[in-house]
C-alpha cells in the first residue's frame, strides 16, 4: 500500500524546555496518521466505540533520530504492516523539511469491550473492518 | 477555611520551549488540588463518575504573575469560594520557591448527568457532598 | 475585523474520561487560532522568538457552554480585542457542529526577553508587529 | 540494584474517553521515575541544562498489560539497565494495586549539545554522574 501523508503543524505546546517536540507527543502524531488511514479506508472509529468497543495500544517501538523543532514543517506517513484478524500492527515515519526520516515507530492494536477490556476478534464483530484491513494487506 | 497545601514537582514534559511551565498546565495543577481538597472532606470524585454523574468546568479565570520552571519547587493553595447546592467555586494559588504567589485562578463547576449533559441539584443527588460543602463553606 | 477561522479535527489524545474534551485542551485550540491570525499577519512567531523575545500569557479567562466530542467537527474563531503597544488581548469562540458557540475565552499576553521575563515595548522592539496590529484595530 | 519506587496518583486529564490512562502518558510516568533515580543518586537533572546539554530520548519500547484508571494507586519501578559512557538506558514497570505489572518499558538516551544536538561523552563532560552511573550498574 502507498503510505498515508498527513501534515502536522507543530503545536508550541508540543515543545518542552529542550525547545524541540517533546518524545511522548510523537505518539499522538502516529494516533493523527492512523486516524487518517482509517478514514481513508471509509471506516470509523468513533462508530466503533459507540459500539461498546475501543482499541488499546499493546506495545509501541520508537526510534527518535533528528529533533523536530516549533515552526517547522513536518508530515506523517502511515501504513500498514500487519493484520490476522485480532491484532493489527502500523508503522509511522514523521517526515521533516528536509524530507529525511526524523522519528520512526510502529504501534500495535487489538480491539475489546469497553466494560472489562476483554479481546475480541475483529473478524466476528466488524467484518467490514476485517475485509478492508486484508485489501489494505494485499494491496487491492 | 484553611486552605488545602497540595505540593508540586514540576515534570519536564509540563515546560514548554519559552524554557517554563505551559500556561495551559495549571489547570492540571488546579485540578490536583481540587482533588486533594475532595479528599480531605472524605469525599470520593471517582465514586460519583460511577453512578454516572460527571462534573465538568463552566468557566475559569486565571492570572499569570511570575513563571514556574523545571526543578524549582512549587505548590497549589485550594479553598472553597462558593457553594449554592448548584454551582461550586473554587480558588487557587501557586506558590513559587520564594513564597510568592506564581499564579492565580478560579474555576466553576456544576455536576451533570454522564449523557446527556444535564445539570443535576447537588443537594438531592449527592446529600452527603452538599453537607460537606456547606460546613465547608462556614468554617466548621 | 473579520475574525480568522480555524478548523479543528479533536486528538483522541484530547478527550478525558467524561467522554468530551478535557476542559484545559482549549486553551491549545485558542493557542492554534492566535498562530493562525499571527501568520494571517505576515508576522512569525518563531522569528520573535529567534531575537530572544517571547510572549507569555498573562491572564486567561474561558466559559464553557458546550461540551465537544470526539469525531465532531469543530473550529475556532480568532480576533484581536485589544492592543496598546505593551499588552494584546485576542478573543476566542469554538463552534461546534450545529454552529454554536461551545466555548468562548480571552488571552492577554506581553513581550519580554526570554532570560528574565523583563516586559518590553513591542512598539520599540518589533515596529513592523506594532504596525500591523494597529492596523488591525482599525480594521484596516 | 534495587529499583527506585514512586507513587504516581492518576491524574484525571491523563485518561482518555476509553476510560484508562492515556497510552503515551506512560512515558510521562517513565519521566517520573527517570528523575527519582537520578536525584537518588546525588545529581540533578536540572544543573546539566545549565550547563548547555540536554538529554534526549533515542529509544523507547512499551508494552501495555492491564490498563491503569483513575482513582487507582498504582506506582512506577526504575531501574538501570544499561550505561557505557555514551548511552544509558533504563526500565520501567508500572505496578497496579493488584501488585502486578500493568505497564513496562525502556528508554535510552543520549546527552547533547543544547544547539546542535550533538553527542557528547557522558564520561569526559560529567565525571561524576558517569562514576555514580558505573557504580549503579555494579549494585554499589
Amino acid at each position: 500500500m502507498e503510505p498515508i501523508i498527513t501534515p502536522i503543524q507543530v503545536r508550541y505546546q508540543e515543545t518542552d524546555q529542550m525547545g524541540v517536540v517533546y518524545h511522548a507527543n510523537y505518539l499522538v502524531w502516529f494516533e493523527i496518521g492512523r486516524t487518517a488511514l482509517i478514514e481513508h479506508l471509509g471506516l470509523s472509529y468513533a462508530e466503533m466505540e459507540q459500539a461498546g468497543v475501543v482499541s488499546p495500544v499493546t506495545h509501541v517501538e520508537i526510534d527518535y533520530l533528528k529533533p523536530i523543532r516549533y515552526g517547522q514543517p513536518a508530515y506523517v506517513k502511515t501504513w500498514l504492516e500487519h493484520y490476522d484478524g485480532l491484532r493489527t500492527s502500523y508503522r509511522y515515519q514523521v517526515i521533516d523539511q528536509e524530507e529525511q526520516v526524523a522519528v520512526s515507530g510502529r504501534t500495535d492494536h487489538v480491539v475489546v469491550d469497553r466494560e472489562r477490556f476483554k479481546p475480541l476478534s475483529i473478524r466476528r464483530k466488524f467484518p467490514e473492518w476485517h475485509q478492508r484491513y486484508q485489501q489494505l494487506l494485499k494491496g487491492e
